[in-house]
């Protein structure tokens, strides 16, 4: 498959990937060990905290949203990093043993202000269960390498 | 020492958590299982990339802060979750080895319009480096339950 330089990221675009397992055991140990809130550890503190079972940190879904962009996309992209994430909301909670799916909408592009070598690619990534319910929502801009002049063309 | 509920979230409070030291093996670790990216596991490729070298994965800097987060005070507060983030900024890269600290400031707070029991608490996190450099900066809001009317007063 061809590497995807920024002029590939056309507003629109939609990049989708998964399904993905996200086993008991991986969301408690990633808890245990950045973010060991009772409710993210131990079933019984999870049924009395406002998710009503355990369920996952969100930071782990930010994690996951992460490994499933790479696999998806930005594995085989000219990606260069990003300046931060402009939002997260976390909208149903990830229970132990979901199965999800990632989409990933091209929402804006623009040409680096800076760096005529690069450009930036707003996404919008949303996570779904596997009913389709919407799990969380991140967007951010990731920076892109532009396709060399005289480089290789896209067949 | 005695828990932490809304309205201890008093706006201009400060919380300072660290510090902390990165290891090399745990950022490394976390890029190889959630962030695959050359840059985050490759000296030779993180020096040809913008990060001039080996640097941890944005996200491994968000967990970072979550826990330093929980030991410093969401840990003993009557935190409820949060609904998301408002924004992350990725200011200068994480190194390995590199000695983090947390300061948490409070910028607003806001009783919750539908639950008569809880507070909004929106927060400011800065993360430093050992010689002061801001190296990542993350808003959000977190949900705090309120002091039970008659229940234990804070001495």
């Amino acid at each position: 498959m061809s590497r995807l330089y920024w002029e590939d990221f056309t507003v629109g675009r939609v990049f989708e990937h998964g399904p993905r397992l996200l086993p008991r055991e991986e969301m408690v140990a990633f808890a245990a060990e950045f973010d060991p809130q009772p409710m993210h550890l131990d079933d019984e503190a999870a049924r009395h905290s406002m998710l009503g079972g355990l369920a996952a940190s969100g930071w782990y879904g930010c994690a996951i949203v992460m490994r499933m962009m790479f696999d998806g996309f930005v594995g085989r992209s000219e990606a260069m990093g990003a300046p931060g994430v402009e939002e997260v909301r976390w909208l149903a909670p990830i229970r132990p043993g979901d199965s999800v799916h990632l989409r990933a909408t091209v929402r804006n592009v623009r040409a680096s202000l800076t760096r005529p070598d690069m450009g930036l690619v707003r996404i919008e990534f949303e996570l779904f269960g596997a009913g389709g319910e919407r799990l969380m929502v991140l967007i951010a801009p990731l920076m892109m390498a532009k396709r060399p002049a005289g480089g290789a063309v896209q067949p």
